[in-house]
């Protein structure tokens, strides 16, 4: 066994935590001696102990000088438990391999420097890119406080998301929404626009699948939801914020605070809409590192207008529906080079439809 | 080894006539003896040997009491040249193993009867489907002497197929662009609409790869073509057929006779425009049995309004171009559950682009 096999290890340990460390990275680390695992562990829940604490505990034997795999350079500073980084020390290992470093400013290179000083070898950037795309929302969110933005949203083979009649029930099949309930699951929020809410009253939940219901986060600038929508009516089954202006009727708003909901006041887009990167710095200074965009093509559009969004889930399914909505409208391109460019990682099928995950790329100088 | 082995090696050499059979089918035949290839042999040009004939000239020794592997029922009938069947009863071969039957009246079964009657093994229906679908274009063709329809275009994940300023250079990868022309090249005939003609004059030959040009057929219902357009002054690298209406010029229409064009005058829809029921006909008449479409907008929307697109050929660029134009417009959908159903045959990566490979399902009744 290579180095990159116990690394693939100690990712497929680190995505048992999905969902649930969130704004933590995931992370596994795998304990080696003499091409035997001895330990595994994960970060199995923000607040609990880190993925090498967990190794070490799950070690049947003294770890001393063994080899620590683990996806992300360990931790130095004291969060909500002590940093890995003397554990590590403390219990004499003789190697560190890890993935990555962690971007988070406080740690980013300093644990591998100290490593190095007390005589332990350290080997980074095995799987370097797995182990990144794994933890992209966390890559993000510590950089930047802001969470990682994708759009998700089914078509047509001909681009369409519903009829010019407003039907989309059901474009995509039902393996689709199923995943797509998965996606929900890992996603700290999900997003929708007001008009989203008052043509289908979405729950926003995770149902098809188990996993835990992300914050439902609805754009209305104007507070037009009725109280009797689905998402505050079921409001105790996860939290809901309304994100509106300052233009939104006050009674309305007391109302809703009475009734459990978060009403956030964000200022004002140019055309008096909620401004979305302002929308976006409120909702990672809440701790929410990734959103999961759901519709309708509004939002979607003004995701893209304003280069927020960072990846796309799209399901094609095999279906022609002709002259109808499409997920993306105006965006004042008038030649095709100046489009919007993509990197189409991952493509799948899913049921009888076909997925693409893909990731915007920077806008070319 | 087993009969499928056999079969798909027959299947490889019948590739071999790809764009050179038509109307004819692609064949391709193994002989073998004791898990020997003794001899094989493929269908090269429409008028030449068929391919049992080939392999049995290929063989190194004596065929009699071997075994034939044919990915079509051998003919019965006197074609350009005389029937299979003859020889290789006349050949003494022990077996014959077939992929499917031959659907043309004239044989459907029949070989396989009087083989069965002259002692002869068969087996019928190896690797079926594969032997089908090699041949979609001549099944449609002989069965209802119609081409078989491809509609071809390129397009944005968000469904754009230009900008709205018209824009549609380059949303494929040149990697794709040349993959359309290997369909070219396999197609007997290449159609657009005027419009197409009069924005991007385009050639509609074969250049990127090697492969003959298809007939260029030009849908014209009022014989707007300019008289210097690429297709009509590169006349001699292919031929070209303007479909158009009884309203076209009659000036006009000897101008292009005379230029060695052929115009050909086709029964109005409703609309005015050429009737594309009627044109198929013709074109089956003149021995095409597949048409590439390959656009615009309104040419391909007609033919899946009509019902007359048997399979569409997909590139889905990794770009967002927002509003702009779609390929397939008004069809008066207006519920999803009555869109038109595919099934994606293929789906692979072309350079950057996906590629769908998608069938026309029949409606749902």
């Amino acid at each position: 066994m290579r180095d990159e096999d116990y690394m693939r290890e100690a990712i497929r340990l680190a995505r048992r935590g999905l969902g649930r460390t969130s704004p933590n990275p995931m992370v596994g680390a795998v304990i080696v001696r003499d091409g035997r695992v001895i330990g595994r562990g994960y970060h199995r829940r923000y607040g609990e102990n880190h993925a090498e604490i967990n190794a070490i505990q799950d070690a049947r034997e003294n770890v001393s000088g063994s080899t620590i795999y683990v996806n992300l350079e360990p931790c130095c500073h004291h969060g909500k438990t002590p940093p890995c980084l003397d554990a590590i020390i403390r219990h004499q290992f003789g190697r560190v391999v890890m993935g990555t470093h962690d971007p988070n400013r406080l740690v980013n290179g300093k644990s591998e420097a100290v490593l190095r000083q007390k005589g332990i070898e350290v080997r980074a950037g095995v799987l370097e890119e797995e182990c990144r795309l794994l933890n992209e929302a966390y890559f993000k969110y510590i950089t930047t406080g802001l969470p990682l933005v994708t759009l998700k949203f089914a078509q047509s083979l001909d681009g369409r998301i519903a009829t010019a009649a407003g039907n989309s029930r059901w474009i995509s099949s039902e393996k689709f929404r199923r995943l797509a309930h998965r996606w929900r699951a890992a996603s700290d929020a999900v997003m929708v626009g007001i008009d989203t809410i008052l043509a289908d009253d979405p729950q926003l939940t995770v149902r098809l699948v188990r996993g835990k219901n992300p914050v439902r986060v609805i754009l209305d600038s104007r507070l037009r939801i009725p109280l009797e929508a689905g998402v505050i009516t079921g409001g105790e089954v996860a939290p809901t914020i309304i994100a509106t202006t300052s233009r939104a009727d006050a009674a309305k708003k007391s109302r809703l605070g009475e009734m459990g909901i978060e009403v956030l006041v964000v200022p004002e887009s140019g055309g008096g809409e909620v401004d979305l990167k302002s929308l976006l710095g409120l909702l990672g200074g809440k701790g929410i590192a990734s959103v999961l965009v759901e519709g309708g093509a509004g939002v979607i559009t003004s995701f893209l207008r304003q280069g927020l969004a960072d990846k796309m889930m799209v399901a094609i399914a095999p279906r022609i529906i002709g002259k109808g909505i499409e997920a993306v409208g105006e965006l004042d391109i008038a030649e095709v080079s100046r489009s919007l460019r993509l990197s189409f990682n991952k493509v799948y099928r899913c049921g009888e439809d076909l997925v693409v995950e893909a990731r915007l790329k920077p806008p070319a100088l």
